[in-house]
C-alpha cells in the first residue's frame, strides 16, 4: 500500500522523482525522518546509519555491530586484488582520488567481491526451500559449480580461519538464532568430508548471518529480506567496505610517489594472426 | 630514511609495486602489520581501520571515533545533490549498483564535497603563518572569493547549527587541545560581524577538527599532517562517507522500480546559433 | 585452434596476459599487425580501424563506411537522455572531462542505449531458428514485452524515418544481402497492421543491417557473427559514437560557465514512512 | 552577446539547463541545427560530425579528415599502457563493457594521454608570447621539466617517425599554413642538437597541427581556439580515439575468456613500518 499511496501521491504532484530515505529540505539532513543530530546525541554508529540509510530501520545494536564487524573484516585485502590493482595503476597515472576510486570499484562484480552475494543467494534457498544440506551439494556437482562461499586455499578443518571464528562467536553470544548460519555449517560439514579445505569460508559466513541478522530484526519483514537480497544490498556492502581499501591505496601510492604504471612486455603473450 | 631503504629494496627485488598498507599473503590480511582478527578481538572500530589504511596508526579512541562522526554526519545529504542525482538517474537506467555509485562518485569536486578540503587548507595556512583572523577575512575580500567553511543558507549566530555545536562539544569534551577550531571560531566572530548567517558551517568545522584531531595523536608527525591534507584525505573521508547514502538512494530507486529517467525538455533553453 | 596453440605458448612463456588485437613493442604500434602508418598510407578510415581493433579483420569498405554512419547516427541525442544529462551534471559540477564521460557512460545499458544489442539477438535468433515473423510478434505479444527495434512516437508509415530510409538505401546500393533487414522488414509488415506507428525504427534498423553487414564480410565466419553478437560489440558500438556527444555536451558546458546543479526540491516526492 | 541573450532568455524561461550543441525534441536530431539525415546526405564523416558537435562548425574537409587522422593514429597502443590495463583487468574481472571503458578512461590524465593537451598549451604559448624557440628550450631547463611533444625513446633524427612524417606530408599538402607546426619544428632543430632523439613526437606534432587546424579554419576565431585549448578538446580527441582500443581490449578478452586477474605476489615490495 505505500506504493498505492506513492502513485496517487506523485500523479497529484507530478513530481519526476520519489526518494523514500532521507531529507535535506529542513534546517538539518534527516535520515529517515531522524534528524543527523538526534543520531549524534543518540551516540548512534555507523552502522546504524547504514541501517537507517539501506533498510530504513532503526536496527538493534547487535545487528549494527555486526554490520561494521563485515566492514572491518572485508576493508582490504591487499594491493594484488583487481579493485586495488586498477585504483593503484591509476593513482600512479597521476589521477584525482575520486577518479582512482572508480577505476578500481568498476572491477567489483561476479568475480570479485562477489561471492557473499552468490552464497546468500544459495543459503537463501537451500533453507527456504528446504533443501537437505547433502542435497544441495549434490544439485551443485551436477550443475558442475563450486559452491559459493565453501572451500579455502590455505585454511581447513585443522587450521581454521580466525575471522570465521570471531563471527561465529559473535553470532553464539549476540544473535537471537543463527538457522542460516547452521545451515551453512552443515553443508560444510559435507564439504570437508570431501576435503579438508572446503570450509565455510569468510564470504560464506558473513552471507549467512547477514541473513540471520535481518530475520533476527523484530521490524525487518521476510518480504523486505527478499528484496534486499535481490536488489543487491550485500554487494553494496563489499563496495562500501572496500572503498577504504580503495582510498587507503590511492593515499599510499600518492605517498610513496610512485611514477606511471606500464605492464612488462615480457609477461603478454602477443598472439597476432595473420589476417 | 623509509624511501631510501625502499629504493634499496626495491632495486634488489625489482619489484614493479610498493605496498605500505596491507599484506593479503599470509593466514589472514593484515593491516598495516595488525592481523584483522586481532582488530576485531581488541573490539577496534571501523575508525580505527580507516586509521590503520589510511594513516598507517593506531589512533586513540577519542580519534577514531571523531572519524566516525564526521561519516555520520556527511554520510547523505538527500536526493537532489549532484551525486545523489547521478546515481539515481543511473539508477533508473537499470543500471548495477557499482556503476550506480561510480557515476555519483564522479561529481565529487570542487563544487560538491570539495569545501572541506578547501577550509582545512585555509586553516592550516591561517594558523601556520599566523595570518591574524582579520587579515585572513580581508586577504579573501580582496581575492574576491568567499571563505570556504564560512556561511549557512538558513542557520545563524540566533539559530545556530546542531550538528557544529555537537562537533565542538565532541571536541571539548575529547579533544587535548583545537588551535584549529579556535583560529576558525575567530574568523567567525568576525564574519558574524558581517552578516549573521557567516557562521562556522559544519564543512568548516569537520575541517579544523580534522587538523586538530592528527596535530593531537602523538604518532602523527607535522610532515605527516601537511602530507595528508595535500594529498585529500579529507576528500576521502568524504568520498567514503557519501557512499553510505549512495549505495541507500541505489536501494531505493531499485525497491521503488523508478523507469528510465529522461529530463524534461521544457527545463531546457535550447540555444543554437545560425552556422 | 588458435586457443590451443594460445595456451601451449601461455604455459611455455608462463605470461599472465595474452592480447590479439595490437601490438606496440616495435617501432610504431601495429593494429593486428598492420603498422599504423601503413593503414594512414593506404587511407584506411575510422570504420576500418574499427574493424581491426573490435574484429580483427580488414572489412570491405561499404562495411567500413556502414560502421561510420551508425557512428554518425548515434552520436548525439540532445541533453536530456540519461547520459547526456549525467555529464552536464558532473561537468556543472567543475570535474574533468574525463569524470563527465565516464558519470555519463555508465548509464548505458539496458533501457538507455540497449535497444540495438536487444533487436540484434531478436532478429538473429529469428532468422536462424527460421521463426515465421508472425511466429515472432506473437511469440513477443505472450511474453508481455515490446519487440525491441520496434515502434516510434512521432514516425509512422504515412511519415517514414528518414534515417531509416538512409540506412535501407545505403544496404540496398552497398551491401551484396540483407537477409536480416528483411526479416526486419517483414515483422514491420506485421506490426504496422497493428499500429501505423509500429515502424522499423533505428535501432532495429542499424541491429539488423550490422548483422547483415557481418554476414556478408567473406573473412567473418558465422561462428564469429554469434561471438560478436553475445560479448557485446554493439554495445560498444553505441558507446563510442556516444562518447562523441558526452565530449561535445562536457565543453558545451564548460564553454557556457555553468554552476552547479541541483535538482530542485519541488520535483522530489519525499516520502519517508514513519519507522 | 550569445551569452547576454542567453541569460536573458534564461531568465525569461527559467530554465535550468542550456544546451547548445543539439536537439533531439522534432522529428529526428538535429546537431548544431542540422538534421542528421541532412549529414548523411551530404555524406558528412565521422569528423565532420565531431566539429559541429564540439566546436559548432561546419570544419572544411582538410580539417576534417585531419581530425580523422588523429583519431586513426591513437586509437590504441597495445595492452600494456595504463588504459588498457584497467579496462583488461576490469575484462577479466567479468565486467560489462561499459564498466571495463571506463575503468580504463579513468587512467587518462596527466601521465597517460595529456603529452597532447600539454604540448598544445605549450606550443601555443610560444607562437603568441612570441617567445624564440631557444628562449622556451633554455625556459623549460630552467624549470626542470621536459618539453611535452619533444622526445621519443626509439626513434631519432637517422630514424624518424614515420607517423610524423605521415601527419607533416598531410599538412603540407592540405593546411593552408602551419605556423604552429613551424615553430615546434624550430624546438625541434634545437633539442636534436642536444640528444638526436629529442626529436618532436607524435604527440607534439598533433598538438601542434591542431592549432594550426583551427586557426586556418576561416568560421574559428581565435577567442575560440583559447577556449578549445583551455576547456580541454585535445583530452576529449584522446579520450574518443582511445576508446576504440579500450572497447577492443574488452571484446579481445571476453572472447579469449581469460579469467580473474590477480597481480603476482612477487611483484610487489610490501613494506610494512613498525607501528
Ligand atoms: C576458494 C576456492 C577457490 C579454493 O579452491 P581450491 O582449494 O583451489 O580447490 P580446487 O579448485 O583445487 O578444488 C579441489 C576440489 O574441491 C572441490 N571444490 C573446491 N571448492 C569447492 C566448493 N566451493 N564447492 C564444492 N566443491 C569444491 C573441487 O571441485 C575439487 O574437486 P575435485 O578434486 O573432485 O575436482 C574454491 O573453494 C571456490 O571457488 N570456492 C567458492 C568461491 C568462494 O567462496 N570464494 C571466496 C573465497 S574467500
Ligand atoms: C554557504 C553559502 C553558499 C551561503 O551563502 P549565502 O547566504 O547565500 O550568501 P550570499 O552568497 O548571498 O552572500 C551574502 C554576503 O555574504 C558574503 N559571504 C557569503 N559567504 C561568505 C563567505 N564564506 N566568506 C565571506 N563572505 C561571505 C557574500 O560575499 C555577500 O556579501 P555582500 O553582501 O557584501 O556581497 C556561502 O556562504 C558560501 O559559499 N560559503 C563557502 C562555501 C562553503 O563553505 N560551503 C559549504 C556550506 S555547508
Ligand atoms: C518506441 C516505443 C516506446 C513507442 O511506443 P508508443 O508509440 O508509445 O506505443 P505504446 O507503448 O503507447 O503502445 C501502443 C500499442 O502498440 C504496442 N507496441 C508498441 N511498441 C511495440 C513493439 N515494439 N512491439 C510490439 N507492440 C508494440 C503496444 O503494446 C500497444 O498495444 P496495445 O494498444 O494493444 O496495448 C515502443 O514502440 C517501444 O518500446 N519499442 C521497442 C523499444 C525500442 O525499439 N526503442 C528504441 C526506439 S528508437
Ligand atoms: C619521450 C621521453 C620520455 C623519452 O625520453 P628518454 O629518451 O628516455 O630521455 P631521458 O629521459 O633519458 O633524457 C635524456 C636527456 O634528454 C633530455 N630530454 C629528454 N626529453 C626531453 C624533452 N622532452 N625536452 C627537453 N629535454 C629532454 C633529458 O633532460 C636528458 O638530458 P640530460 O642527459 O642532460 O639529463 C621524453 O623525451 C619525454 O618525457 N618527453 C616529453 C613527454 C612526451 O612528449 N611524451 C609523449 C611521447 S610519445
Amino acid at each position: 500500500e505505500v506504493s498505492s499511496r506513492m502513485f496517487q501521491l506523485k500523479t497529484r504532484k507530478g513530481s519526476n522523482f520519489i526518494s523514500t530515505i532521507s531529507d535535506d529540505r529542513g534546517d538539518e539532513p534527516t535520515y529517515c525522518r531522524t534528524p543527523i543530530s538526534a543520531l549524534v546525541e543518540a551516540n548512534a554508529s555507523v552502522g546504524h546509519v547504514i541501517g537507517l540509510l539501506w533498510l530504513k530501520k532503526h536496527l538493534p545494536a547487535w545487528a549494527t555491530k555486526f554490520i561494521e564487524l563485515c566492514i572491518i573484516l572485508t576493508a582490504d585485502h591487499g594491493p594484488c586484488v583487481s579493485g586495488a590493482h586498477n585504483t593503484i595503476v591509476a593513482s600512479r597515472a597521476g589521477k584525482d582520488l575520486v577518479s582512482c576510486i572508480c577505476s578500481g570499484l568498476l572491477t567489483i562484480g561476479p568475480r570479485f567481491g562477489g561471492a557473499i552475494d552468490e552464497a546468500a543467494k544459495l543459503w537463501k534457498f537451500g533453507v527456504e526451500k528446504e533443501i537437505a544440506p547433502l542435497e544441495l551439494v549434490e544439485m551443485k556437482k551436477r550443475e558442475g559449480v563450486n559452491i559459493s562461499g565453501i572451500g579455502h586455499r590455505v585454511k581447513n578443518i585443522y587450521n581454521p580461519d580466525k575471522r570465521v571464528q570471531i563471527l561465529k562467536e559473535y553470532a553464539a553470544n549476540h544473535f537471537p538464532q543463527h538457522k542460516y548460519l547452521d545451515y551453512a555449517l552443515a553443508v560444510e560439514r559435507i564439504t570437508t568430508q570431501k576435503g579438508t579445505n572446503l570450509i565455510l569460508n569468510v564470504d560464506g559466513t558473513i552471507a549467512a548471518l547477514f541473513l540471520d541478522c535481518l530475520t533476527n530484526c523484530p521490524n525487518v519483514s521476510a518480504n523486505e529480506v527478499t528484496e534486499v537480497v535481490e536488489i543487491g544490498l550485500l554487494n553494496g556492502l563489499f563496495v562500501l567496505a572496500r572503498t577504504i581499501g580503495l582510498v587507503g591505496h590511492t593515499l599510499d601510492q600518492k605517498r610513496l610517489k610512485q611514477g606511471l604504471y606500464r605492464h612488462p612486455w615480457d609477461d603478454v603473450l602477443y598472439l597476432q594472426e595473420e589476417i
